[in-house]
């Protein structure tokens, strides 16, 4: 973006979400109850975006008739298409990078996403997804006994020992999210997005997981080994904490609050096309859990219904740009819909690669995405000019 | 509507918005106070609508895949524009009629609604507007004096006799919505939409102001006269009543309370071009008088920023059709914008006449208007089928 914004000689505005960072709606009270969480939603998040570009507009000095692009990756890059949908009188087009705006109701099958991390473990080492899929076995035989949990809870660092089978549930869902989380940011060079990580993290993780074979222990220890790539790559982690698994600024607790009322992702494993634990997609259990929590129940298909689903063809000017390593891109468009609703794969990227600053170590494919995303920008921008 | 849904086979729906009529989101509690009264929203509604239209594809056997067309007239006509706007998804194209889509902000001068209705006068009776401007003056002398107050009272049949400044103040309000509404009315035969009226009300009332040059008070029963057409065409009402310029279905008291946070619509006269006292828009004051009322302060600003003011090119599929008599055309769209936002005006007609059911004493403007409705409609659904 830093690149694109001198070339096009713009201003590049990075809006805070309403709930995140420091925009607190009710200060200290925000997170309290449901009441105050009650104008955290994508809706609210599009209207202060306009409200925001309007007064940006009446108060910069010669940008009252400044043509806008919305950009954004991940939940961002939703919210880029969605406001270009909603308010296509503000911004002119957007780019939405890694954005999702599938992964709702029953708009793609629940299996994609682990299916395409699979795929990344797969590719990235003989015999890597195997030894995760061998892995879940491993950790019920071992946490069969005491002495196992302690076995475990020793070799993997934990700061806290595991002691009840809910706490090796916990383990075993911190392990599932590791394996996404790098699958996600498998990025050709060294980058530190949710954690510190070497280039190609997951090529760095597979290098311990060659032998999927191995007796119980000796996989788990190497299982060990791989997860700490991704916990201490910087060598400072003196143990490992189950509750974090990505960087504090990502502002998760609001990212969970919104999965309890719109931002419903079914998702589900079953072993044989994934290398994970056989998992249904259960939205009873999830509404419930959502219910305990926050005191309010998810809507799984209000998201389609406010933005479209599949059937989007009235809208134009957004990019959809994918990378074939992100597990996100199975929710993601990715063929053209239209002329001006444009989708973009890069094979070898993974979350929004696109977005982040060039490098040396980029591959071909990405470099091609940023210089067609920036033809279509100034598409926008000549045919706004030429009306 | 009902002949067309015929000819279309088509399934009339009707939606009611929430807040009005019996849609009472917390019953007897929904107007208490603004804790409750803050989802009474135009956002609301269209997610509302948005849910319906889900719904009954969802429940009504066969209609799964049925094109869906919005309707609606007045404020039901800028929900119907707007929701094709934001959902295009949902419906294929509207028609908006009546729909003042721009009476806000300063996207339209303020003083054009009142110059609006004073040329319906104006065209309906010589000496009418004139008799109405001179009326004012007449009232200010008349009321000068207890003895003055009095007679005013009784020669208008008033129900609770004027006392005060403030009541005075009241009655020409009254009197102002009452030539505003009859102009909106101004229908070629009998009809009961705001009230009983007879044929072409504006001219049944001219008939009884030809005289602007009257001695106060016999300018004044004429005026009694004129507005006793609109208030007791039945000949029911035994006395009149300054709260009641329309029939209560309206729903006034949700439309209030919406005009105090989204709906404003600046108005102003200046007795030269228009046939009223000289009033400025005074948005102060009109904000004082919202908290005071309801505890909430207007935005003026928010519906073009929501819905996208003048610059609404990027949608499509809405008809906007305007009655030349309706004051509400001064705020309508009038002039085609793209070959898929489209302008119909009907010189004959007052406010949204195109709805109404076929009469014998339908001006051509208005068969024609009714004709080309339909064949764009068609159009829409071709091409929905077509691709």
């Amino acid at each position: 973006m830093w690149n694109v914004a001198e070339e096009l000689d713009a201003i590049l505005v990075f809006a805070e979400h309403r709930y995140y960072g420091e925009s607190m709606p009710f200060g200290n009270k925000s997170f309290t109850d449901s009441k105050h969480l009650n104008y955290l939603t994508s809706q609210q998040a599009l209207a202060d975006f306009a409200v925001l570009v309007q007064h940006l507009k009446d108060t910069i000095p010669g940008a009252q008739n400044t043509p806008v692009i919305a950009i954004g990756g991940s939940y961002g890059g939703m919210l880029a298409a969605w406001f270009r949908m909603k308010y296509p009188h503000v911004v002119i087009g957007a780019l939405a990078a890694s954005a999702p705006i599938w992964q709702f109701d029953s708009l793609v099958p629940c299996g994609t996403f682990y299916k395409i991390v699979t795929e990344d473990f797969r590719k990235s080492g003989l015999g890597c997804s195997e030894a995760i899929r061998n892995s879940w076995a491993a950790i019920k035989r071992i946490t069969a006994t005491e002495k196992g949990l302690r076995w475990l809870s020793c070799t993997f660092h934990l700061c806290s020992p595991l002691k009840t089978v809910t706490d090796v549930t916990i383990f075993k869902a911190w392990l599932r999210e590791t394996w996404i989380n790098s699958a996600m940011v498998d990025y050709p060079y060294p980058a530190d997005f949710l954690q510190p990580l070497p280039a190609w993290p997951v090529q760095a993780i597979c290098k311990y997981l060659k032998n999927p074979k191995l007796s119980d222990r000796l996989l788990l220890q190497n299982i060990f080994q791989a997860i700490d790539i991704y916990y201490n790559y910087t060598g400072r982690a003196s143990c490992l904490n189950l509750t974090h698994t990505a960087t504090k600024s990502l502002g998760l607790q609001g990212w969970y609050y919104q999965a309890c009322t719109e931002m419903v992702m079914p998702m589900c494993s079953d072993g044989i096309n994934d290398m994970f634990e056989p998992q249904k997609w259960d939205f009873r259990t999830y509404s419930e859990d959502c219910f305990k929590t926050w005191g309010v129940r998810p809507r799984p298909s209000w998201i389609p219904t406010l933005y479209g689903g599949k059937n989007i063809s009235a809208h134009s000017n957004i990019i959809f740009s994918n990378g074939g390593l992100d597990p996100w891109s199975g929710g993601g468009v990715t063929q053209n819909i239209t002329d001006t609703l444009v989708a973009i794969v890069i094979p070898e990227g993974a979350h929004h690669l696109d977005l982040r600053a060039n490098s040396p170590f980029d591959p071909k494919s990405v470099l091609q995405a940023r210089l067609l995303e920036v033809q279509y920008m100034k598409l926008w921008l000549q045919k706004q000019n030429g009306q």
